[in-house]
């Protein structure tokens, strides 16, 4: 496919108009929405309103009037229905890793007659770290990798829909039924999968998420955790904070639970953090997630394509079954990545070997695909991924 | 003392520029600074720049390029002197309920032959809140309150310097030097002292503290935590997300510690959030400390003797042995509160019965003080309070 077919593909794009309500840099293709999304032109509004009118304008007051006390829950119900769950069951706040010790911890407690944690030994590292943390506190328990297979003595299983680094995809609701069978809980972190594509994790215990990602909420916005309504009286968030307090300005001596998904807020919301997650999910409101998919899926496959066989394909080769991203394996894929960048296409590297390309659909088209995949294949042919400065390796990869 | 003595005592106060760099609005007397700090007049500046020049003109390139990555520990090490202690100590991020539960876990796996945890049933609820929901993750821990008086037998002690409620302070060396003679840890919660006097933990286990109160850095700021050098290479992060990791960017599968203090940090900060956190540091690096505890105590003092024996002190009455607020008590006081607030003077309420009124000496001025008082009065002797409207309960008091 050449560049005239690509815009033409853009021209009858029904998402196209999503495009011009973010902002980009001239120049860039970016394609690293699946690690930081993209800013939405509306957001440096919403935040200068939370600084300038609600923050200085009526101080302290802000926890009444501007609804900053109600956000972890308010922005939850809005994040629901984008994966797939219904009101009162999401809470937002603190960040996704936070949240994993939450829900695992819960998990643990209400099976406690298990002393086993399935997790992926390929799934993001904090997910691993963070259960490693929690089991060495509570001592007694075994950390096994999904590889082994056996969920039949595990008290919860924690794992990713979309894989991070190679973009493979879980089905959902058949590793949840499997989990069940077996007697386990299951966790999901949907980080690389919430604003990608119809996520549905009704059937599942917890689930958590970032919104920085596909839902372009900003660096270091709140993170979310969905509860199902059957545990929500009977779970227990260890991390006890006073907004998950029945009455949190009764000031009591003792910790008593709140009802529902307040009770898995912890403290004082990050409301500057909060208005930009709110300027984003204005935009979410008017998406219809179906095309997104479907996009997603031509957009990633045209990306495959045009590259050929030029370099290893570490994601799936079905489009269904793999997220919105493409990885590529190249033994110097530091350096590659870098000289890509420089010709102002927009990926990143994941140790040891993988080129990684996120395709958000709201604001990539198919002439970005185009022309990432032909500064790629000039940045192989010309290896000019060897010049030096290329090797030198920034703290964030 | 009259309103235009103190207009003469403000024109003469050595603080007095730093008011024009906040922003209040007309007409009120903002006595709420204990709870947030008023809006730094530069920080919508930092913000806008955070959101449009970082976030939208570098995407994921502001890790690298606008310092995200390393805000913790650049921003903890901008707060260290601020609490007496050096560089490499403070770590920023995350909440203070969150950093409580990090440090006290910590501070148990140090002492493992002991299974005592005093706190102080006075504290801030969220304290307690915190332990307990840890103590009640390990099972066994007996969580005793600061009137038994005993230490012998604890192997960590939680203390606020300054009471939320009252403005008690405690002495920080003496009851730092008792809890090391009877072989225990301390942690210290910092929320009410920290920008309201010289602060000086360095002989402390651990510490912990927010900045939206005297800090100023805007609703739901980033907290931080002190851990003492002498711990940081044994001291365990239970917490321990990816940014604690040696390596972040490796991406093992095992959770390695990272040296020194970043071992204590968990995962992706709040970047929009740390913006405002980081304005409001420029303000400190320039404000002699000493002369904000002097002005505070003269402020808490003229404010007592304005009030006069109309209402209760439950402050000690010994400016020294207080912090930068005077709370009064009146078995009304939730709609004295309320009638004061609707008058212009703005203070806050903490059940059962007190009245707060915290002085920020940066922005609050002798005049404020004697406007504060006389406005005070005023609704005690015409009953203004007792109007039916003041009864209602907002979601956040």
């Amino acid at each position: 496919m050449d560049r005239d077919q690509c815009l033409a593909l853009d021209a009858e794009d029904p998402l196209r108009a999503f495009k011009d309500e973010f902002v980009l840099p001239e120049g860039v293709v970016y394609l690293v929405g699946n690690s930081l999304g993209a800013l939405p032109r509306h957001t440096p509004e919403r935040v200068r309103q939370a600084v300038e009118d609600e923050w200085g304008g009526q101080l302290v007051g802000g926890w009444n009037h501007s609804g900053w006390y109600e956000q972890p829950l308010t922005v939850g119900d809005r994040i629901a229905p984008l994966i797939g769950v219904g009101p009162g069951q999401v809470v937002a706040g603190n960040t996704t890793s936070i949240a994993i010790f939450q829900a695992v911890a819960a998990a643990l407690k209400l099976r406690p007659e298990r002393r086993v944690i399935v997790s992926d030994v390929r799934n993001f590292p904090t997910d691993h770290y963070m259960v490693q943390g929690l089991a060495g506190l509570l001592g007694g328990y075994e950390v096994r990798d999904l590889s082994e297979g056996r969920f039949d003595d595990a008290a919860v299983v924690l794992l990713s829909e979309v894989d991070y680094r190679t973009g493979a995809r879980h089905d959902v609701p058949s590793v949840t039924a499997r989990a069940h069978a077996a007697g386990a809980l299951i966790v999901w972190d949907l980080c690389h999968s919430v604003g990608a594509m119809e996520v549905d994790v009704s059937g599942a215990d917890f689930a958590v998420g970032c919104t920085y990602k596909y839902l372009n909420a900003g660096p270091g916005a709140p993170a979310f955790l969905y509860v199902n309504p059957r545990h929500q009286d009977s779970a227990e968030n260890v991390l006890s904070g006073w907004h998950a307090h029945a009455e949190p300005f009764g000031f009591e001596a003792g910790y008593r639970p709140a009802e529902g998904i307040r009770r898995f807020a912890v403290s004082t919301p990050h409301v500057l953090s909060f208005a930009a997650l709110e300027a984003a999910l204005d935009v979410w409101e008017r998406v219809p997630m179906d095309l997104v998919r479907a996009k997603s899926m031509a957009l990633t496959s045209l990306f495959v394509d045009l590259v050929g066989d030029r370099l290893e394909l570490a994601s799936p080769a079905d489009p269904a079954a793999r997220g919105s991203q493409v990885s590529l394996r190249h033994p110097d894929g530091y350096p590659v990545m870098r000289a890509l960048i420089d010709r102002g296409v927009h990926g990143d590297f994941r140790a040891p070997d993988i080129l990684r390309f996120g395709f958000a659909p709201l604001y990539t088209g198919y002439a970005d695909v185009h022309d990432a995949a032909a500064g790629l294949l000039e940045v192989l042919d010309k290896e000019l991924w060897r010049e030096e400065r290329y090797a030198t390796r920034l703290a964030v990869t």
